[in-house]
């Protein structure tokens, strides 16, 4: 583990870095789907949001109410939430152990491109099996680099 | 990036350390307060968690429901860990990249603040646009960040 | 903080790189557990999912349904993800604060200890308050570490 220090500033980190944000921001971009979709199907979780939609206070409390496809993207959102957390967090320690660059790479694309498919397979409702096959190669990829975490550097 | 490593010790990530810290104590406190509203509504999620508000196993029954005020609380719980994961990866991220201290302080600063303003506009239903807007400074202001840390340190 | 360098070297680090891996992987294991549940409860969000259980599109529609069992697991994995996040990121913030190894091995076999026995209360339905009492040891163990991050390197 000596050489740690070194893997902060290497292509590795570099690479992670540039993964990460991008797949975080991905996420972020569910929120504004989210909102996209209340506003135009007009559903809301909240009273006080529906003003934003309706003038007339009988109007409002209808708004307030559950929409499929609202759902649809929330469930997406939190699916991000489950798997991009553990990427983000087992690929910074998998960077440090100091990977060939390749590899790393190799992990960072497949992971980012496989929740890029997730979502876009989620959102339209595209026919199984592919959501469930772009979730299953990210969970792996992550899977892949705690293997490395925890062969090269247990410490129980 | 040859400065990398210094920025480990630097003032900025200090700050990102104070601060990320902070934003994160709120976030739980969000549990806290999930467990409050269950309590005083006498309303659970769990048919085993009841036993601390009822006795007999008929009124036990009947406190296993969902509550608009718990709800409310959830999804602000909820929100915040939509909002704080992005926030502490890319302000990591962010603070390895060497900005000026100033800078830093204003983003975590500007970031912290959104936050408890969204928590009190949420919780107490405040009247929108206030939480749409804290949720926005939030939002743009990890984009800012994620913009200095695709730009100074981009690898793919 | 001129030792936080040498901290990313530490055994500290290596043991929280070690004991956040495990802790992330338990909360990846959820996933598969919510999959497992769908399947052999037949009771699935999406329309799509349905076809992996029926053939008969009438049938099929009948499968987008809650289940009690399917939404303990949702529950468990939700409350995973609100405590073992900040765990990650204030465990991440410890480790570069120095502490003693025996001190900080303390704190990340209590809090990981505590999740698994979180999750089997959960899961099973464990009488109360097991799963309330290990919530609550594992959030005390990270304020305990957030309160160290605050008290030795606290930048406002």
């Amino acid at each position: 583990m000596a050489e740690v220090v070194h893997m902060i500033d290497s292509e590795v980190f570099l690479a992670f870095s540039t993964y990460a944000t991008i797949v975080v921001l991905k996420m972020m971009l569910m929120s504004f789907m989210t909102s996209y979709f209340r506003m135009t199907k007009k559903a809301f979780s909240n009273p006080e949001d529906t003003n934003l939609s309706a003038k007339a206070s009988e109007d409002r409390k209808k708004l307030v109410r559950v929409d499929p496809d609202v759902e649809r993207v929330r469930r997406c959102h939190l699916n991000d939430l489950e798997n991009i957390v553990p990427f983000v967090v087992i690929g910074l320690l998998y960077a440090l152990t100091g990977p060939d660059l390749s590899t790393a790479l190799l992990h960072f694309r497949v992971f980012v491109g496989s929740r890029f498919v997730h979502t876009v397979a989620y959102v339209m409702a595209v026919p199984q099996p592919t959501r469930a096959l772009a979730f299953a190669v990210g969970l792996f990829t992550t899977f892949s680099m705690a293997y490395r975490v925890l062969t090269t550097s247990l410490f129980l």
